[in-house]
């Protein structure tokens, strides 16, 4: 199948050779000329405009977006708007939040454009050798591309989820999923760390990602961290996140569902960033108040 | 009634004072002399050994301890084993822990001495002009003392809890839904704090203090803290703990009580107190081993 | 000053009888017509349409809402903007939420309306005999209401708190708290009930109502529950919540604050709604797949 | 190898069959008769006594305990030291609490008695065909006996972790961590359950599970839970608990390591136990004196 890319980053630059790999024709185009020309090296065509994209493909044709989520996303579309024709086909790879999506592909559809919603898991070396993806959209949208999908991901790891939204809904939900999952196996290293045994982490990371309930990808990953840094010294603890944490949060909110946990691997996140909370030290004053109990002058 | 006091450090030589000023005859005892000497100053005689308090007191003697929780406490209850009669009452005004309470009072009353488990509230100020009390052990120890009890605590402020150990279980509780209560008024003024308002912290607990739902001497507290240092910017945010957080915590889990607000305000104290964490490393170690999410080096 | 007063509601139903204590002339509206009728009891005046209502106040009209938070407080508004002339200021006493006061603020003003968002606290009976007021808006607006916002509050229980939007802002603020030190309050109740020891939870409260640390007027509302059933055995423990909760964590998120206790407290909340949990059915299932632990069938 | 091996329920019943698949002598033996009839089944010779087991063995006698933790462990300990020698050696394959582990490490040792502490992990079917086994004690007892730990756990799934109690303590945290990731997936399938969206749970746990950044063991079992009953029907979410994951929190609190997301884990299983809660209750009654908000009754 002809594929119109736009967004060569880690995510996109890899999908795009998994792509070529399995024999699909690539045009891609990033604002980043040096990557329009690198995915050349990848079998790819360039394309330095997104007019020349356009172009270069046959009709019905298939625009997949991996750029990052928010209005960036409006913007292209609406660049696409001035060329696109019914029939045309865009496909959302990147982490857009679910109500976003739906407001896309109604919008989309009143032009007799289709629009999919691609939630993509599995990080950058499954982006190249197979991923996990989970999509949204219109039936017979979606229909002609299942091929696409399945090939981009490893064996039962693409799923088409149902109506618009859902496939970026349940990506949101895999991240929420991800953060307690990442936040759990590290409270367990702390404890491990502070306790009266010398522990080998990497050793400890490896034994459990062989045969143990608490086995999967992310201790794997965990085990080549401890390969590279035993003791994780060279790196501050400062979690950042780009945003479906919080969305799961938020709508879970909005359903009225209790997720202490993934509520708490947020929290947690957001405490790292802070050196000092001003909330430390209402309760420390508070502390002092009452029972003269000394604080911690700066 | 004629009191053996032991402790004199803040709470206990505002206990002292309050005593004394409701008629009542104390003889003080700390390790360190320059209390002793002090505690002559609020009326009090002073004693330089254990032995010449006890001997100072009439038959029946109450021995009220106020020092640091722990084995100190059996300490000081093995070397008055040495001089105690039966008839004798210790009164342990400290923040021991209730199955300790349980476990002296059980000992001592083999003996024939009477045990009283009391749990002080009130802060420092409290303990001199009127404090809360509340009291756990048998009933018939306690009978002679409910006028001392009363006298010490400000008006409906002194309660028989029952048994022994429940006077220090209230406590622990007590001081669980305080480490809740502190860390709710933290958390919103760190919102305040954050948000794009210019707000005056101490305006704002000063008017809470007055009529709102959440007043309390809490917000009393925070406002005066306010008043000291307007934006707090003198302290630190380390929020220590002296234990009783810690153990309504790990009671709750004896009693399978969940107690996600008092186990969320204990472990944000912990948290407090490191700079960084590994749990914090590990996350974003991972986050950068499968998406390739640049980490922070030391 | 006149004022007039549409909801007549439990809150805004006593503030009216607080202000004409207050030897305000207010005429009061409300939907029910029952209450228009009622409220002359209270010596204010009663309107029967929006029209009558505005009719009845002379120039510089101070129109005070104290009607449910949300898209009723625009549709009153536009009813009011049928008639209402520059110079009139708007009074939104309700919870609404402060990006919708500053928006409200911003869209009034264009049009020489005045408008002030005030967070009422206090509960009905504060209401009727002293609230406290926490207000937003521009300063030459609520000049001339200063003395009313004082009238109606406690001493020291009003604040101007600065721009628009800060007033509800505030509001907000202060029920997150509320929700952290309610939740406090009762785990550490649970931890009573749960205990080996027969508590008397009215006693317990109304000791720690006197001269504790955790004193306070929520503290005295928990002893006045159980004076009504002393181990709240006529009710369920189902925690509805109004948004503010809500609110006050979405908006810690957006400001990147960590507020574990003020979440904890809202989780808890919405899981008290549910019977059964598909988060529990979905851990049970596990714990039976991996280690043939029984499942409870239905 | 020789090994007598004591307690033959679901663990340690396949654990004797992988054992005799390895080329190992196992002596089995249960309290109860039908088990160790069952036994001879798997090739092992069944003891009706732990005296008859004991004469079974050869000299440096390896004795191999999977019975529950707790006092249990003491008393068959107690049985086997009437007649145990210098240099046998006491395997405690259960879930002990690594502080009893070293005690008893300690106390055996005076006694020329080896004993090791093994965590296993792996669930019913992975006693069976590959365990993840976690190990602790001196390097001199471990030594002949590291062949026969690889030989029942999965290639790279043994670990021989460091000093007595090190194996039950690297367990314990095993088990907190799956705590945590068991909430976690948990709460995400509620979040879809709650959507708008009809997704297909199982179908949904199986893309999961091939490719994503949460692919494991657990996703996989989650598939398969769902296979059995696609919306959780049958069951109710009662989450009951061993206590490891009780012991992760209290060590961490030992440690003063903040482990947030461990203990909401732990703390949403005690409340799933619960029909109606006493905190519901007082929140509940609580917003009904000051706000007038209805109750439920019941």
């Amino acid at each position: 199948m002809h594929i119109g890319f736009i967004g060569l980053g880690k995510m996109g630059f890899n999908l795009v050779g998994n792509l070529v790999k399995h024999g699909h024709t690539v045009v891609g185009y990033d604002i980043n000329e040096v990557l329009v020309e690198a995915i050349k090296g990848e079998g790819a065509q360039g394309a330095h405009t997104l007019q020349e994209l356009y172009d270069a493909l046959p009709e019905k044709r298939v625009l997949w977006l991996m750029i990052p989520a928010g209005p960036l996303v409006d913007k292209v579309i609406e660049q696409l708007l001035t060329v696109m024709q019914a029939g045309d086909v865009v496909v959302d790879g990147g982490n857009s939040h679910y109500k976003d999506s739906v407001r896309r592909h109604d919008y989309l559809k009143q032009k007799g454009i289709g629009f999919l919603d691609c939630g993509t898991s599995g990080g950058i070396s499954g982006a190249l050798n197979g991923a996990c993806t989970m999509v949204g959209g219109d039936a017979d949208v979606i229909e002609p591309l299942h091929g696409v999908f399945r090939d981009i991901s490893v064996e039962d790891g693409y799923l088409y989820t149902g109506p618009a939204g859902s496939g970026h809904f349940t990506k949101m939900v895999h991240n929420g999923i991800e953060y307690g999952m990442m936040q759990s196996i590290a409270e367990g290293f702390e404890v491990l760390e502070k306790s009266p045994f010398p522990f080998d982490f990497e050793a400890v990371a490896k034994m459990w990602s062989h045969g143990s309930v608490i086995r999967g990808w992310l201790m794997e990953l965990t085990e080549h961290a401890f390969s590279n840094d035993p003791k994780l010294e060279s790196i501050k603890g400062r979690m950042f996140s780009s945003g479906e944490g919080r969305w799961t949060l938020e709508t879970a909110l909005d359903l009225g569902v209790p997720t202490p946990v993934i509520a708490m691997s947020l929290l947690t996140r957001y405490r790292s960033l802070q050196d000092d909370t001003f909330t430390g030290k209402v309760v420390a004053a508070l502390r002092n108040e009452f029972g003269g109990h000394a604080v911690e002058k700066k």
